[in-house]
This record gives structure tokens, C-alpha cells and sequence, in this order.
């Protein structure tokens, strides 16, 4: 399978249908069913201590899905989130980028599934893993 | 079991630990091992459309079973999320408030897990369900 | 929304697809979105100690949102689980049964979520929770 | 961090805690933090048509986290599975033997989690995924 949107009109895209999150999330790597999206630390996604939110790190794995499935199925699709299930395993590190690999498990006709680890950049063991399964509405429905 | 926290001073102390979202969530109300928790609509919370984002639903359960633990264990300790499951089932409804039904399904030594139903204000139908699990560290090291 | 299936009719559908748990699983109660499931206690279902194992409790959670949902739309159609999510918050009673209650979440045109909260009998604290997703396929192809 | 327990002990350990699954799982690999076992097809596993079912596979998933974890801490220790997410993605090819391979993302002092891709013997695309998180119980009690 191929890329239908390649990394400069998938992160054009993206600022363009969420502008709120634009600056929140950088596509790193892009590839067939796979995707990389670095989080850069900011002020608004920390909890005191200084590590992220959770919600922040569900955000980050939701949106790397996303872009992963659109990148292969063109952006006349409206894929909304329907299930994610989240483990998350250890304390990010305080001011540093969370980093997000995210690998497309299945790509169907109604429904696609995503698998995310998320680490923190300098740190080897993850700290958060996720799935989210996206449901891809019918052609000319989007 | 009875509750170590009122409403009150519940509310209180989610302004101290977490000043940025202070605005976000409502408690209505509190019995033991039960919170109800509303997340007024604001424009940071929504997509495109107008429907609440899921990090926004995901974060309104977060802090709904945060709440309830602590109103049952006090305030000393630390618990923080290791999982969570979630389904989307419904669009919100565009420009109502969200209420999240939480219920405390265990309140172990070691591990909580809460239980939500979230709703668009007026409507029957759930919008969506999560669970989490939230890890209880050892008294004195909160 | 009315049940197009009565119990006695599901236990017998039941019976003829599955041949090898028909023993395994009791129908209760059925309401339109709602049923009761109860599992009798077997050796075959044990783990050391006299509980019943994990994969009994899945499966007991799996059946009962299958049969939710055939009773709601009719045998022809061929539903799959395509997620699941499980929590196992107490060890069952040794030699208790397990009875499951089951409440449809969604019954949608593509997809269905069924909530479950299963009980020993006897037991007011409820031993495990489960969330299940079926796909439910297109009309003629079941 | 090194295996405590090699692949003869673990098998023999398993078939001695588990008579009644000793000949559905065999240990193919094992090393620290992962572990590959396989489900030989047997009548008992399969639904109509052929397929492994539901419950079977998330035994295969249990029993794989559950080796994986008491590989690395010894069999003194009795761990039980706290929860499970799991996804279904494909059918399973009809009368091949199911491939689990899994790999520890935490072992912690007191919860472990294990994350699982399940193939069909002989197909790339893989049949389910599955998260299982282990709760550890202290020294001394297990």
C-alpha cells in the first residue's frame, strides 16, 4: 500500500482543519501505515511536577493515528475516533519532547486500528502505550 | 465507606493542584464512591463542527474517578492514571455542556478503577464510556 | 426499540451456533438492550485455588453482548467482537456461579458497545467489567 | 535485567499450575522482556467455520504475559491479571496454529505490562493485538 498524502500536505492539512493543535504536534517520519509526531513541551500540556497530562498524551497518540489514516486514504474522509485503550507506564520526563511511533495494525473498509508508543526523547523506556481504532465513514459520506 | 473530602473542599483543592483547568470541571455531586462531574462548553474544548474533542471527554473522566478517589482515600495521596479505555459512541451535541457519571467499581490498597458514562446535556443517549485505573501509592509517600 | 428475538428462541440459536458452550451459558433475563447471563460453575472453568479463570470471564462477557445484540436485530446477521476491554477487580467466590448483566451502550448500523458487569453469586462487589465491540455486518451478507 | 527462569523450567512450571492448558501452548522463545509462544489448533478453540475464537485468543494473550512476567521475577511470586484490552482484527486462518509474540513494556515493583501481536501461522497481517496489565503481589504473600 501507498501514501495517498505525502508529510508537507499532511501537516498543512492538519493546521488547517485544527488549527488549536497546530503548533502542538511536528510529523516527524511518515510511511506507509507508519508515522512519527513529536509533542513539543509546552507550558499548556504539563501537571505540576512537570510532566505531561494524560489527556495531553492521549491527544498526541489520537492525532498521530489520525494523520496515519489519512495520509493513506485521502483527506476526503472524516475518520472519527471510536475506541482507545491506554496503558501509561512510567513519569514522563520533566521538559522534554514526547515522541509518538505510531504503526497502522489494520486498514479496512469501516474501521482501522493504530498502535502508539509514546517515549519521552532521550529516555528508552516508553512512557505510554495506545490503541485507537478509527471508523472510516463510506465513500462520499466524509 | 464514607467520604474523607465534601464538596467543597474537593473543588478547593482541584484549583490548587491543577490551576489550569480550575474552570473546566464542575462537581454536582459527590456521595461515597459516586461523583457526578459537568464540563462547561468553551471554545478550547471543541473540533470542527462544534462537537467536543476526545482529548476534552477523555480528560472530563480523568479528573471525574481522580475526584472520587480522593474524596474516599484524602488528599494526601498522590494516585495517579496507569490505564483507561474508551468508546466514542455518539456525536456531542454542538454547544451543550458535558456530564460525566462516575462510579467507583474498587477502591483497593494498591488500585482503583472507576467507571464513567459521559452526556451531552439533554440528551439520553451516552456519548461516550470510560474506564480508568488509577495506581495508590503507599501511605507516606504521596 | 422492541427485541426481535425472545428467549427462548436466542437459547436455542444459541444452542445450534455454539454448540460446545451450550451448557455454559443460561439466559436469565432479556430486555430490549439489556440482558442476564449466568455461568454455571464447571471444573472446566477453573484456575488453582477453585476461581474461575480469565478467559471463562471473557468469554461469559462475549456471549452475553453477542446475544444483546442478535436479539435486538434478527439471526441472519453474523456480528464479530472487534475489541474488548476487561477489568478484573476481585477474585470470584470459589463455586459461586457468574451472572453477567449486560446493557447495550449503542446499537448502531455498523457498530454496537456493550457494557458488562459481572457478579459471583452472593456477591455484592462485582468481580470483573467488561466493554465489548461488535461489528455488525452489512445487510445480505451475514 | 536477565531471565530468573529458562524455557524448560517455565514450560514445566506451567503444565504443573495449569494442568488442564498443558498441551495449548508451547514456549518457542523465550529472552529477557519477550517471549513467543504458540497455540497448536485443536478442536476445542474453534467457532463455526473454523476460526479460533474470542476467548481463546485471550488466553493465548494471558497465559504469554503471565510466562513472560514470571520468567523475569521467579515463581514464587503469584500475579494476576488486573486488566486487558484487546483487539480483533482478522479472522483467523482456518486450522493453522496461532503465533503470540510478546514483549514486557513495564515490570514494575508492583505492576507489569505486557503488549501482544497474535498472527495465524503463515500470514504477515496479524489476527488480534492485546495490552495486559499484571498486578505483582508483595514479597512473601504470593
Amino acid at each position: 500500500m501507498e501514501l495517498r498524502i505525502g508529510r508537507a500536505e499532511l501537516a498543512g492539512y492538519l493546521a488547517e482543519v485544527f488549527p488549536q493543535v497546530r503548533d502542538d504536534f511536528v510529523i516527524e517520519e511518515l510511511a506507509p501505515m507508519r508515522i512519527r509526531v513529536r509533542m513539543p513541551v509546552a507550558e499548556r500540556h504539563l501537571r505540576p511536577g512537570g510532566t505531561v497530562s494524560g489527556p495531553s498524551m492521549f491527544a498526541l497518540a489520537d492525532v498521530s493515528v489520525y494523520m496515519a489514516v489519512l495520509a493513506m486514504i485521502g483527506r476526503e474522509a472524516l475518520a472519527v475516533t471510536t475506541s482507545c485503550s491506554i496503558d501509561f507506564m512510567r513519569k514522563p520526563v520533566a521538559g522534554a519532547d514526547l515522541v509518538c511511533d505510531c504503526r497502522l495494525l489494520k486498514l479496512g473498509r469501516v474501521l482501522a486500528v493504530g498502535d502508539c508508543l509514546i517515549h519521552s526523547e532521550g529516555m528508552e523506556a516508553p512512557v505510554a502505550r495506545a490503541s485507537m481504532t478509527y471508523s472510516i465513514p463510506p465513500k462520499g459520506q466524509g
